[in-house]
């Protein structure tokens, strides 16, 4: 068994601590990897915090993973000693319902998320990122290419692939007028990929003070979203709009925007419902409101050569592992220009 | 000017009464067409008692119209005197603007609708199918063929295509799992197209004693919507789910039906707005809610082509003129298999 350090959250009430724990030696399948850094995802609060009402604990989180191949499994031939790697959100899915065979292992009714999951393996729950290394079938290991930079690369494995997948799933690319709700950590991931598939990119923000940041990432416009003149302005004009704001709000500003035929995507789910959406708006010009949900291993891998391609990363603070609790605390404040990503090097000495 | 004989509402809280109006003499690109039938649409009450808040009056309401060319226009070179057409929801649209080219009329931002609507070329208010001729310019005109029944062919101008267009825009064919929600006069026909279409049709009531004619009019299987276990266990298998009910109900129970990518598409305007959907439902499964509206004038004939084929009709209730009130207040109450049509003979002794 292999001694791991982390950090873990003993229940949902109290700070997360130093915890020792043991990975499992790798399986003829399996990828053994000294994590390097780990991005800080809202959705780690939730689940720490039991916010979801589906805490496990003791819970190491961490689903944003870059680090060094450091041993393999026998059977392991598409992986070598040294290399960067990623893992995101899944180390396991069933393999064989329809959504798997499709390559969207995100959808498949028997996943194993990377934490706070049952670990059908080694038994226990399975542990995040906070932690020294993991080891992870081959399967939901991705190659992450050297052009780029790894602490800023690790956000790509959850909030990239969010926004990539459904700006690719609804193809969106040049010639067409997307809008992004939100600048953070999902949200200027969603400018600088809209940006570089070739769309007009139009930020939609509640702060006025983000205008400036949203043009360098990469908006072509920022339309402060309680300005309903501006709002106006922009009145059946968008093929699609990306809306990464988890806490309730209303729809109706955002989908009245899209063209006939054009859809209001969301990727956050709320923890109070939105207000009750307008059918007419649906109806009046077949628009449509969807879900999506991060992404399949093989459109993750996808996505990443494409940051490799296009030297897209994420925009993150680096922190040590010793103050994740403060970070907490200031990204629920919305407190950090994008994304908070933990240096792993703070628990190896 | 051409004298007409029809049905009024002279204001949102009387009965509809008899009136004498005139016709113009057709124009260049004109159809004069003497109704045999006009189909009576839900939508017809709302506007006559004003619950959109729209009403324009004196309004002679009526869009699901069938009759004879009995005169043509001097540029009219597709029509025959004699032959049986058909009229819809729009009279007029701009002709010009993207959704126009795209022969998607019904979403063109200066449509004229057949009543109720500012007539661009008479002056005054448009005045629909109650009545005994109406004269409309040729593009706005359909072929009905003669194998079709005329009375129970008129419920396809509004009923029909609103049922068909959503069908064909989300490509439901063999091999597709679709969803009816409701077995009125928009869902019994789309039970009839989806069959027709070769999919796998299930139609949702909340009325045990609409099973058996759900089956008679070609549904697969009928499911009581109040029953939750009978719900479960189509849980995740529907490609497509045409929800006709315009009254507000919980869309999740019908969301959490659909497969990976499923849409619910919605198609009527609930008078009070829908619980709000769970996010989450569309998320974990990139499932989408859309809206659709009748459908285009191209699209309208692709339609009743269709039905000529496949020997489609509505399910009708013939009645004469004089009994539009009682018909009225027999359809608030869910009394009718499965839409009353005016035989407009009544009106021409």
């Amino acid at each position: 068994m292999l001694k791991t350090q982390g950090y873990v959250a003993h229940n949902a009430d109290t700070p997360l601590v130093p915890f020792s724990f043991e990975r499992r030696e790798p399986l003829a399948n399996d990828v053994q990897i000294e994590i390097l850094y780990c991005g800080v995802c809202h959705s780690d609060i939730h689940q720490v915090r039991n916010e979801w009402g589906n805490a496990s604990f003791p819970m190491v989180p961490g689903h944003e993973i870059i680090g060094k191949v450091t041993a393999l499994g026998g059977a392991v031939t598409d992986f070598k000693i040294g290399e960067t790697v990623g893992v995101g959100c899944l180390v396991d899915s069933c393999r064989t319902c329809p959504d798997c065979q499709d390559h969207l292992e995100q959808f498949c009714n028997a996943p194993t998320f990377t934490y706070n999951s049952e670990d059908q393996i080694s038994g226990g729950n399975t542990y995040g990122g906070y932690s020294t290394q993991v080891v992870v079938d081959r399967h939901f290991v991705l190659h992450v290419s050297d052009k780029l930079d790894p602490a800023a690369a690790a956000p790509l494995l959850c909030a990239g692939i969010t926004t990539y997948s459904p700006l690719k799933h609804w193809k969106i690319g040049k010639g067409h007028k997307v809008g992004i709700v939100g600048l953070g950590g999902l949200g200027h991931m969603g400018v600088k990929f809209a940006r570089a598939m070739g769309a007009h990119v139009v930020l939609f923000t509640t702060s006025a003070n983000k205008v400036e940041d949203a043009k360098r990432i990469g908006a072509h416009e920022v339309v402060i979203s309680k300005d309903d003149e501006a709002m106006q302005q922009h009145r059946l004009s968008f093929d699609f709009i990306l809306n990464t704001v988890a806490a309730a709000h209303n729809l109706d500003s955002f989908t009245e925007l899209l063209k006939r035929d054009g859809t209001l995507c969301l990727v956050g789910v709320p923890d109070h419902p939105h207000p009750s959406p307008s059918v007419g708006n649906l109806i009046f010009k077949r628009r449509q409101i969807a879900g999506s949900l991060i992404g399949g291993i093989k459109e993750t891998q996808e996505m990443l050569d494409f940051c490799a391609e296009h030297n897209i990363v994420s925009d993150i603070e680096t922190i040590p592992m010793q103050q994740i609790n403060e970070a907490y605390e200031r990204m629920l404040k919305s407190d950090v220009k994008y994304r908070f990503v933990i240096d792993l090097a703070s628990l190896k000495n």
